[in-house]
């Protein structure tokens, strides 16, 4: 709990306008995008600089006062939530691009930009930064950060952890480092930048990134494959991976989720266990690869077999796919979904959407199953009521159970949401003892615990 | 120092014929491939088995005696010289190929395995590790993931800490963690993998690694391309990088190391700054690859374009590339080689060369130039001898200032050989107060500072 004289203490920082303790302001920091309920901030602080940042945690440590980075409030597992009060620390103010380095494919930029943004800006540059994460239109590039981001086109050119360079990092004390090297090659010590990547803002507040970049790819394919039966489907995906091809996307989408995607996107895509398959590269080189991604889907039983030929087409097939959270959430009026996000090795995905399916079934709760297959990510959503409280238990129950099968078959609690607060007690079992060694590393970065306090370490 | 109730404990552990003090033993391990005198270990133990791995380490830690990890010895920077005697731990007798999980393309090795052993093995199942270093017949996969050791491949596929999936690492204390997860991408918690991959064997000892591997290209072409200047060959370079060809290794040789190759390797190359530049992909592609770097090589006054069309054309100039370091040592016999390995942003990499062609003229030093250009990584190797202090003085001088001219383009002090002995100096001009937080993280993994002491860290 904060009091008076903190709340001075902060508007001496930032000035009286960028701190905040209106309800409408706690409210709005409170929730991310899980099902989590609310937990209010004490208070609400918008930093504009690197020094206010610092001032705001030398105070705050010496106070011992939690600090929660927030920013576009996209997460899905109650990364942001200030479960245990304090300042929320509203970082998308600091929303500028600094510096453009065409000339070695390198951007400069403060955590507040918005990821599809910064794409739109580079695009005209022939460059763009590749992750593409389903909530692009709000994610900014520190919540990337802190989540280590990815989405559709990790497949091929990896996460976010993949692009940061260089960090800029304001730690607990209030010192303020600069990690990693604009070199895109580093073996100088310890790999700090990968480090604070996906730390979930538990170690430290990122208040500049340096991004490399790729160029923009000479041309672009879009296949979209149907099958009659999951395993069809799903075979095909892990012949995709196994054989070779060198895909920018791979997508699965089971018949739910093709079903609630054609009613709100107005498309009219047959109800089948679908892939979306996208290529980029040099025009001869895509067609080799388009053909034989035809044989192998001929080979596994495919339906229908198209190419989205304009520009146009292929827009909305990706608009489709990375709506496929929203769609399904308009499905369901008033619902609550509750989101899953594991990912098993690529031999395992299809053993894990059958085990999603069953368990539906079983439970009587309609869980939507899709995701990067190409990488073994599988995304659920299973539906629920917040007035139905049984249904509700059984939804969360399931998706744990979700999450307990990848651990089974050798995968992780989390694909490319992180940890946040909701999936926190699977730590223990799925790191065993190097859950020590997380521990020892936050207790040497933030003794006094300030930092986003609750998130990634389990209660015990 | 160790006692002699050390040497028998020691001897409990692993048995007697597994424990040495002999002089050859302790010699044979007083050394890298560097430049610095050697420096003798106390004694010399082979473990077996991750059990004793972890018992050598209790003992270690509790009479704080100095662990010195120990593989196959070719690196560059004095990494695994014991300077403050101790054990050398010698894990090139930990030497197995654990299990190949071609469905998942996986191998989970033991860290004395040799990188040309286990490609040689995944080649037949159409499969490869591809970071490719320059001593790929001696180094081991303990020693690359210690060094976060890269090569010819990096460019297009990543350094070994792209491939880490999992590490089974022993603690000082003797405990035993298993880092990471066999899925393709997590987030779930702080990257332990990343942090000890590169760490030098400064925080534990890597008992297991699980790789993930990569399919074999369906075709490969290689094409030598010769320049009149060095700033042609360099403006090549870049444009490659800045206009988006993807190739599989993009390698400069200067005019002397185009010389030492021929001499030493049999070939007839032009002595002419020269790019060896390959590509991986499918036939279709490659052709519109190579169309495209013949034009871009054209209009940078390429003197001569060549094709290698054969396997064994292909290999020969790879060899020869690999070579270099022990073709330059052979064109001058009794010299001892004062390596470099700087890597600026690519922009600067033209700039770099010219730099080190300068300094080379000003000092009346020689010193070859060539590297993995394709990443802005640059070798060099200063020619000296022991029995010349002022030629070797000026040499060893003369490369400090190449690492401070990296330093001063933006770049790092290492691109691909780590820290070391010899550069732990420069870690405070690199790295600034985020040298503390490696100091935070060292002290909360290694509290008595046992692990390959003097590494790393600047003395200061």
């Amino acid at each position: 709990m904060l009091a008076q004289e903190d709340i001075r203490a902060l508007e001496e920082i930032v000035g009286k306008e960028n701190v905040s303790v209106r309800e409408a302001d706690l409210v709005a920091h409170s929730i991310d995008e899980s099902w989590m309920e609310p937990h209010l901030p004490d208070v609400v602080v918008w930093p504009v600089s690197t020094e206010q940042v610092s001032a705001i945690l030398r105070y705050a440590n010496e106070r011992e006062l939690p600090i929660v980075p927030w920013s576009g409030g996209s997460s899905l597992e109650g990364n942001p939530v200030p479960v245990y009060g304090g300042i929320a620390l509203a970082m998308y103010r600091m929303n500028k691009v600094l510096e453009l380095r065409e000339e070695d494919l390198q951007v400069v930029v403060q955590p507040g930009v918005v990821y599809a943004e910064l794409n739109k800006q580079l695009r005209r540059r022939g460059m763009f930064f590749p992750p593409a994460p389903g909530s692009s239109e709000v994610a900014t590039i520190g919540g990337m950060v802190a989540n280590n981001s990815s989405g559709m086109r990790a497949v091929k050119y990896g996460v976010t952890r993949d692009y940061v360079l260089k960090l800029q990092v304001v730690l607990p004390g209030g010192m303020v480092i600069e990690a990693g090297s604009l070199a895109k090659k580093t073996t100088s010590g310890y790999d700090l930048v990968r480090l604070f990547v996906g730390s979930e803002g538990t170690l430290g507040v990122v208040t500049e990134v340096t991004l490399r970049l790729i160029g923009l790819p000479e041309n672009v394919a879009v296949v979209v494959a149907v099958f009659d039966t999951l395993e069809d489907a799903t075979n095909a995906v892990y012949e995709c991976v196994r054989y070779g091809l060198d895909p920018s996307a791979l997508e699965f989408l089971d018949e739910l989720t093709v079903r609630a995607t054609n009613e709100q996107q107005g498309l009219s895509l047959r109800i089948k266990p679908t892939i979306f398959v996208e290529f980029h590269g040099n025009e001869a080189g895509i067609a080799e690869q388009i053909e034989y991604l035809r044989e192998l889907c001929e080979d596994n039983n495919c339906l229908d077999f198209q190419m989205a030929v304009t520009e146009e087409e292929r827009e909305r097939l990706w608009a489709a796919r990375r709506d496929a959270h929203d769609s399904i959430k308009l499905s369901h009026p008033g619902c609550t979904m509750i989101a899953g996000d594991i990912c098993v090795p690529i031999s395992k995905f299809g053993e894990m959407v059958s085990f999603v399916h069953e368990l539906s079934e079983r439970e009587g709760i309609i869980i939507y199953a899709f995701g990067h297959a190409g990488d073994g990510n599988l995304h659920t959503e299973a539906i629920a009521w917040r007035d139905r409280p049984e249904i509700f238990q059984k939804a969360v129950r399931a998706t744990e159970k979700i999450v307990e099968h990848a651990l089974d078959l050798g995968g992780t609690v989390a694909g490319e949401h992180g940890v946040g607060w909701i999936k926190r007690e699977f730590m223990v079992r799925e790191h065993g003892p190097s859950l020590e060694v997380m521990r020892a590393i936050k207790r040497a970065l933030d003794p006094k615990g300030i930092m986003n306090p609750g998130k990634i370490f389990p209660s015990n």
